[in-house]
């Protein structure tokens, strides 16, 4: 499972660089669909993976708000930084909590760690897709998702 | 890993499901971004999975053309009929294999199991992602991505 964190991490900051072409104004474009824009499709990612890795170990909701964050280079400061924080969590043996029941403020429904974890991946990854739409109708190729082939920066070096 | 497998199998019916409120133009349009058309991109991960499984286990590749299986119907009995196979493969114990090193016909380099069964799951979410997009460009809800809050059929079932 760890693996497919350090692939979307590598992913993710891929589309940030890929999102140093655009304008500011291309990047907060209503899209009307996804999410919106692309770059609040990339705080979202950040936001949802933080606030439930911070479900998963108890810890109060950071409530972050886009309008604080709405820069390419905002977005990327609070992905580096929010990322130290899971990273942490992610080198402790997490397979022991897997069937622990977690309550979160923003869900009445109690998970266990391994349904939110295994939520967390396949958010990033569906959103990642719905960012490939948009370049494409940008006329601009997109980041490529494969898996294979790729040299992950491991969670431990964070 | 194998849950991320029933969560695919449990969206991509949902997306068939969803298909047939569409018609087969609709269904085949060219959307000039991904991998062309809504059916194309079904049969695309179904494709790509089996191509992948089958590798794993190395056995020999099943060429399948898109203009044999362009209709919904097609599409989803090419999905029913793989994933017996897929199924039957995945109740054995994978983690035995996984750093056991393929290579496949269509790719020059060799990768481990695990690299492999992490790339066809992040495969079909990414694509599923794109066909949200195209959904709400047809003004229609798409199915929903979330992991938490499903009730997997089992692998075991299949």
């Amino acid at each position: 499972m760890i693996k497919f964190f350090e692939y979307n991490w590598q992913v993710r900051d891929e589309w940030f660089d890929w999102c140093s072409q655009l304008t500011i104004e291309e990047l907060l474009k209503d899209r009307r669909s996804g999410v919106g824009s692309i770059l609040y499709t990339l705080f979202h990612i950040i936001d949802v993976e933080y606030s439930w890795l911070r479900g998963i170990q108890g810890k109060e909701d950071v409530v972050v708000q886009f309008a604080d964050y709405n820069t390419l280079e905002e977005v990327k400061y609070l992905s580096n930084t929010f990322r130290i924080e899971v990273a942490e969590f992610l080198k402790t043996n997490i397979d022991e909590l897997k069937e622990k029941l977690i309550r979160v403020p923003w869900d009445d429904v109690e998970y266990t760690v391994d349904e939110i974890i295994h939520h967390i991946i396949a958010h990033e990854i569906h959103h990642i897709g719905q960012l490939s739409i948009w370049a494409r109708e940008l006329d601009i190729s997109p980041v490529t998702a494969n898996f294979i082939g790729r040299e992950f920066k491991p969670v431990n070096s964070y």
